[in-house]
């Protein structure tokens, strides 16, 4: 055997070997990661035995620093440790609040019905799988033609709980499922968030030069505006879901029609992805409302959100009289949204979200002295608070740490 | 003692273990997670002498599937599991690219002169520590008070390097750095995103009722517009620089002035943060470049990007040949902007940003193509992609596995 052969297979072993003791390790960080999330139960057991609050920032403070510190020991910079640990918090402190609604809520274990739109896996349906992964309960879907359906399936009773979009980081407002909320006055149980990427999607042996139409819903276009402009010989056209768009694809089986949808909806269609992430930028979101005919319960001890819609006189000022009661008890206003109201022309309706429960004497002090000032207000629903902040370290003593001039 | 305060005091016992076996599993975590990173540099060495590719997906989806499997056997859910390894696996590949840039530039570790805007912590400051973070190489920061300060420092070397801001997911391109980038045709030698969170930063005292003027950067300003809207009373003003921004707040200490800059600037700056992430949308991007005199040699193993200026005759469809081109040799065009031609009226430059080397065989001949077809070709660098996209499993390999209907 030739010396660089033998060099060369020497490479190859070390390699594998390397590789080996890696998935060991990996194994092991699992099994730890496993332990931890037991303990974490066990915790979320003992704060509802005694009524605290599911998340205590001041423990994960102590606890994130400690890190850091005996990350840097151990030769990891403090932004690596506290990326790591903030990702296995975030799962602890969900799992917790999960475990207080279960527990609070008493619900059953039924299966519920679960008004979407779309086909299998339209964004919709990939949100509300997302939504439900951690969660004991599981759904089955119930697939609508488009918005309306949903909220008359739900009011209809026909379904136990539905799923819409409601708004896009780079779209904007779906003003649609606004009004809808409005007309049904259904009730908001949850948000989800959904990051989406939109893959160019078209039959075997077509090409980005072959394609001349292109379907899907007017948000995916709108969307993938960059995508249009830089293809100008590519028109589009509008369909009522994604996932009708990709069955239109299917049938014609035409090198030149194609369809935007998600990467696990053209697998499942048999199309292939012409082009992942044709959205005008990567970090594209949208947030989906749950929405049902009755309220959820959610503890105290949840961060929660709620969501109303006023109306105020036509008097100059009123709106601001109305935000003035918001900050007065100091709650925080995570949107404001207004829309006309088809009944009433040049009144505007307004959607806000703030964080709160509409429970918490605060809350309720603040919606009274709201109804003082605006002609009408109406709780669309309280309901848990999808984002996990994550817990900070004071800058300057990290940059202490860090600093490396 | 009464019962109820016993077990009170046993709820608080319990407590305190749990989470110090918690803290206990976390330091156990971190020291396997540093084990890895040593592993894993091992592997990079291995690479690098066997010439092969840093990334390996194939790989990275073999053990993703069987830590998705393994991890369902503890009860772990596979989202939960694939979140914690994207995590560290990202972390393992990024290392392996610093790794090999630094095994390949064989550049000195003298600590680099960053020409940067604004002032210590400002949002530039930031992305640039977040850039050398995990890399052997320090520097020190040159502040500048503009963007053509840093292109002149480093034109007239002052500095060696310098970073600038080039797009926002919210407020789009700073035309302003394109326009230099031209003017001055300097490398770029890399890139950051940094997530960004706009706050407002006022004297102590001061309230959301109290502040009449608020200044910062267009840009902040532009980010921060649903906050203008939602209140009419509070003007807004241009600064060069959040920093300068803020350093005219801190002089004033007048109730009616604040600021928005970062959460690390307002620290230091010894003034308040009268609310936090006042820009419109949470996810909140801005993506900077890092330039410089000379160009950086990035290895073939590490995911590289090119970005080119081209003009083009004023032919009709001169701009799809070329557009052509990219498509015929495979490369994935990742963004395509124009600017005017300030002493050419009415002809475009157009910037590209696509995925690859200058290096490679395929890229090298697809520039000479575009010099055919495009009157002038100017490559601004090649330098290593930030993103690293995490590797997916089948979505119905895992939807099978995560199926609950």
């Amino acid at each position: 055997m030739k010396e660089a052969q033998k060099n060369s297979n020497n490479y190859y072993e070390q390699l594998n070997d390397l590789r080996q003791s890696i998935g060991q390790l990996d194994e092991d960080l699992l099994r730890i990661f496993a332990e931890r999330r037991k303990l974490s139960l066990k915790v979320a057991n003992n704060k509802l035995a005694t009524g605290k609050k599911v998340r205590d920032q001041a423990q994960e403070k102590n606890l994130l620093s400690n890190l850091t510190k005996k990350g840097q020991a151990l030769g990891i910079e403090p932004s690596v440790t506290l990326s790591l640990f903030h990702n296995i918090i975030e799962d602890s402190v969900r799992s917790q609040y999960d475990f207080f609604l279960e527990n609070c809520a008493q619900e059953s274990l039924e299966p519920l019905t679960l008004a979407v739109l779309g086909e299998p896996d339209s964004y919709s349906h990939i949100a509300a799988q997302q939504h439900f992964a951690t969660k004991k309960r599981r759904f089955t879907p119930e697939f609508c033609p488009n918005f309306l359906s949903i909220f008359k399936s739900i009011d209809a009773k026909r379904a136990d709980i539905g799923i819409v979009p409601i708004e896009n980081t780079t779209a904007g407002n779906i003003t649609e499922v606004y009004d809808l909320l409005l007309q049904y006055q259904l009730k908001i149980v949850g948000e989800e968030k959904l990051k989406v990427k939109h893959c160019l999607v078209a039959p075997k042996g077509a090409s980005l030069e072959t394609i001349k139409d292109v379907y899907s819903h007017p948000q995916a276009i709108a969307q993938c505006k960059a995508f249009f402009n830089q293809h100008p010989h590519i028109n589009s056209h509008f369909r009522s879901s994604t996932s009708s768009a990709l069955k239109l694809v299917a049938e014609y089986q035409n090198p030149s029609i194609a369809a935007i949808a998600s990467e696990q909806a053209a697998e499942s269609s048999g199309l292939e992805v012409l082009s992942y992430a044709i959205n005008n930028y990567q970090e594209n979101y949208t947030r989906f409302l749950l929405i049902a005919n009755q309220e959820v319960n959610v503890p105290n001890a949840v961060p929660a959100k709620t969501t109303l819609t006023l109306q105020t006189s036509q008097q100059p000022g009123a709106l601001l009289d109305c935000l003035q009661v918001f900050k007065s008890h100091g709650i925080n206003m995570t949107k404001l949204e207004s829309r006309p109201i088809p009944t009433k022309p040049w009144q505007e309706l307004f959607y806000i979200d703030f964080e709160g429960n509409a429970n918490e004497i605060n809350i309720k002090t603040a919606i009274s002295e709201l109804k003082t000032v605006a002609t009408e207000v109406t709780v669309l629903g309280t309901y848990p608070l999808h984002d996990i902040l994550a817990t900070k370290l004071d800058h300057h003593a990290l940059s202490n740490q860090l600093n490396k001039l």
